[in-house]
C-alpha cells in the first residue's frame, strides 16, 4: 500500500483476508489477518471496521472463511456451518443495507453450487471450487465497490466549485468502502481536478469517526481541513464558510430518506436553514428500494459506555441514563441530490431513484 | 451545604471566598478557598467557575481579595495594585458581560472610598471599611443572583407544562450562577412545582458542562434525565419526545441576539425546524444595552487541546488543524421567549427587552 489510492480497510491477498484495525487509527495502521468467520463476525461488532460498502465487503469475506475453514466437513455438517456463518455475519450489524446486499450475492454462488447434484457426488472437489468461487466474489465486491466510488466520487466533483468550503461528518472514506470512499471520494476527485477547497471535519461523536479516520485520511492526500466538534457545524454555516455539505449513507430508503451516523439530520437541517446544499453520496447498494421510507429502517442503539468512555472516570456515569442511537433518519426533502455510480439523482426523488437505482437493482 | 437549594459555586462565608473546583465534578465535589485575588484569577482562566453569573460573583470576590490581601501597602501601592486586579480580573474571560457588570459594582463601591478625602488622611481604618464594604457587596451580589434565579425559575415555569421533554445544553445551573440556576432554575421549578418533566441532557462539546454539570445538578436533585450527544438533539426532536428548550446566555444584545456556549445556535435552529420553542433563560445583568446586535459580541477562541484532549493521545492531533471558537450567535428571531428575574419578554424584543431591562438598567 503505497499511496492512499490504494488504501482498502478490507481485501483478499493470495488467499488472505486482511483488514486494518480502524480502532487504532490514527495513531497506527495496523493491518491483521482475519484468520476465521467468528473473528470476522467480532470484528465487525468491534468496529474495526465500519461504513456500509467496507462492511458488505467483511460479510461476504467472513463468508468466504467459513467454507475455507469448514472444507473438510461432511455436506450435512458443512451445510449446518455455512447457515450459521450467514446467519452470525448477518446479524453483525443491523443498520448496513449492503451487508445484506453483499451476503445475497454471495448466497448465489453458495446455492448455485451446493444444490448441484454434483454437490452430493463430489464432496472434496467441489467444495474447493465452492471456495474459490466465494473468494472471487469477494475480489469483485471489493474491486468493483472502487470503481463504483471513483464514478460517484467524479459525478458529485463537478457540482464542487473552486474555493468551497465543504462540511463531512463521519466518514465515508476510502476506510468506509472498498476504497476511494463515496463523500470523501467527492472530495478526493474534486481535490484532484486541482479545485481547492476546504473540508470542514465534524468529529462526530460519540465515536469520532471524523476526528480519527476522516481527518487522518485528509491528511494522507493533504487535502486542507479543519476538525471541528458537532456543534460548531452551525457556527461555521453562519460564518460563511461552508458552502457544501457532503456525506455518506448507511441505508436510502426508495423516497429517499436517508440512515445515516447519528448527526446526520443535524447537519442536514442546518444546511437547509442556511441555504447551503446538503449532498448524499452513495452507491446503489445503499438503496433499499423494498422500503417505501426512511421510518421503516430500525436504528440500531449502541452502548452508553460509547459516549460516557470520554468522559472522566466515574460511578456517576454507570448510573445515569445515557441514549446512544448509531443512526438518524433525513428525511429527503432535505437532500439537494443523491452522487450514486450511474449519476446524480434530483428531486423528486420517487421516480429519481426508481429510474436510476430501481431499473438497476432488477438487472 | 446540604441541600441543592444551598449548593453555590462560589461564596463568602466568615470572610472566606470558597469555590467549587468544577472541573472535578461529577467525579468530587471539591471546595477550596480562594486566598489572593491572582488565585481567583487563574481559578476564572481555569475554569473552576463558569457560567456568566457565577463568573461575575467571583470577579467581585477577587476584588475582595485584592484589597484584603493589600490592606497594609501604602495608599499610591494600593491604589496600583487594585488597578492591577480590575484589570487582571476584567480580562480574564472575555465573552461573560456579568464580569464587567460586577466590577462595576465593585468600582462604585471602591471610587466611592478611595476618592473621599478621609482615605489619605486615615490610611488604616479606611482600609478596613473598603474590605468590608467590598466583602458585603460580594455577599450582596452573589444573594441577588439566586433571588433572580428563583424568579427567573419560576416565570419560565409558568410556561413548561406537565409531561414535557426539555432539552438543554450546557450547564445553565446552580453551578453558573449564585445558586439555582437561570435555565436549570426553570427545570428546577417546574420539578418543585410537582410538573413530571424529563430532561434531555446535551454533553455539550467540548469541555462536557452538560455531562459533567448539568447531569450532576438534576441528579442531585432526582430529576429524571437522558444524558446525549449533541448531534442526538435532532434524533430526539424528530422522535417527538422534545416539547421545549430553555438555555441560559452568556451575553444578550439589545435586540435579543444571544450570545451562549457553542451549540446553542444550532440547538436553536433545530428548534425552530421542528417547531420545539426555544426559551433563553438570563438575568438583566446578561443584557448588554449598548449592543444593537450579536455580530458585536466578540467570540472567545479557546485552544485545540479542547477539542483534542478526548482524543486517544497521538502526534497527529498537535499537527493538524482544530478550530474552537467557545461561544455562538443565535438571532433571536429563533428566540420564543425570554425569561428574565422581571418576567417573560416575548417578541418584537428590541421594545420588549428596552421596556423590562433597559429601564432597570437606568436605575
Amino acid at each position: 500500500m503505497n499511496s492512499i489510492n490504494e488504501l482498502r480497510p478490507v481485501y483478499v491477498e493470495d488467499g488472505k483476508v486482511m483488514m486494518i484495525d480502524q480502532n487504532l487509527l490514527p495513531m497506527e495502521l495496523k493491518i491483521l489477518e482475519i484468520t476465521d468467520y467468528k473473528m470476522m463476525v467480532q470484528a465487525i461488532k468491534d468496529m474495526w471496521v465500519r461504513g456500509a460498502p467496507a462492511i458488505g465487503i467483511s460479510g461476504a469475506a467472513g463468508i468466504y472463511l467459513a467454507a475455507r475453514e469448514n472444507i473438510s466437513l461432511q455436506n450435512d455438517s458443512f451445510l449446518q456451518e455455512m447457515e450459521r456463518a450467514f446467519t452470525e455475519l448477518g446479524e453483525s450489524r443491523p443498520t448496513a443495507v449492503n451487508l445484506f446486499w453483499a451476503l445475497k450475492k454471495m448466497r448465489i454462488i453458495f446455492d448455485r453450487i451446493v444444490l448441484n447434484d454434483d454437490f452430493q457426488s463430489q464432496n472434496g472437489p467441489i467444495k474447493s471450487k465452492l471456495v474459490d468461487e466465494l473468494r472471487c466474489e469477494t475480489e469483485r465486491i471489493a474491486d468493483e465497490d472502487i470503481k463504483m466510488c471513483i464514478a460517484i466520487g467524479n459525478y458529485g466533483a463537478t457540482l464542487i466549485e473552486d474555493g468551497d468550503g465543504i462540511l463531512t461528518h463521519c466518514n465515508a472514506g476510502g476506510l468506509a468502502t472498498g476504497g476511494y470512499g463515496t463523500a470523501l471520494g467527492v472530495i478526493r476527485s474534486a481535490h484532484r481536478e486541482g479545485k481547492k477547497i476546504h473540508v470542514y471535519v465534524d468529529e462526530t461523536r460519540p465515536r469520532l469517526q471524523g476526528a480519527r479516520l476522516t481527518a487522518w485520511e485528509l491528511d494522507q492526500e493533504s487535502i486542507p481541513f479543519t476538525l471541528i466538534s458537532d456543534n460548531q457545524a452551525a457556527y461555521f454555516m453562519r460564518k460563511g464558510v461552508v458552502q457544501k455539505a457532503v456525506t455518506g449513507a448507511d441505508r436510502i430508503s426508495s423516497n429517499g430518506d436517508v440512515a445515516n451516523k447519528i448527526g446526520t439530520y443535524s447537519v442536514a437541517v442546518l444546511c437547509k436553514e442556511h441555504s447551503i446544499p446538503f449532498f448524499v453520496a452513495a452507491p446503489f447498494s445503499t438503496f433499499d428500494m423494498n422500503l417505501t421510507d426512511g421510518d421503516q429502517i430500525p436504528i440500531e442503539q449502541r452502548s452508553s459506555e460509547e459516549i460516557t468512555e470520554i468522559y472522566p472516570p466515574s460511578d456517576f456515569y454507570n448510573r445515569i441514563k445515557t441514549a446512544n442511537p448509531a443512526f438518524d433518519i433525513t428525511s429527503s426533502k432535505y437532500v439537494t441530490a443523491f452522487f450514486t455510480e450511474g449519476g446524480i439523482i434530483y428531486p423528486p426523488y420517487v421516480s429519481g431513484i426508481m429510474n436510476m437505482v430501481g431499473k438497476r437493482h432488477q438487472e
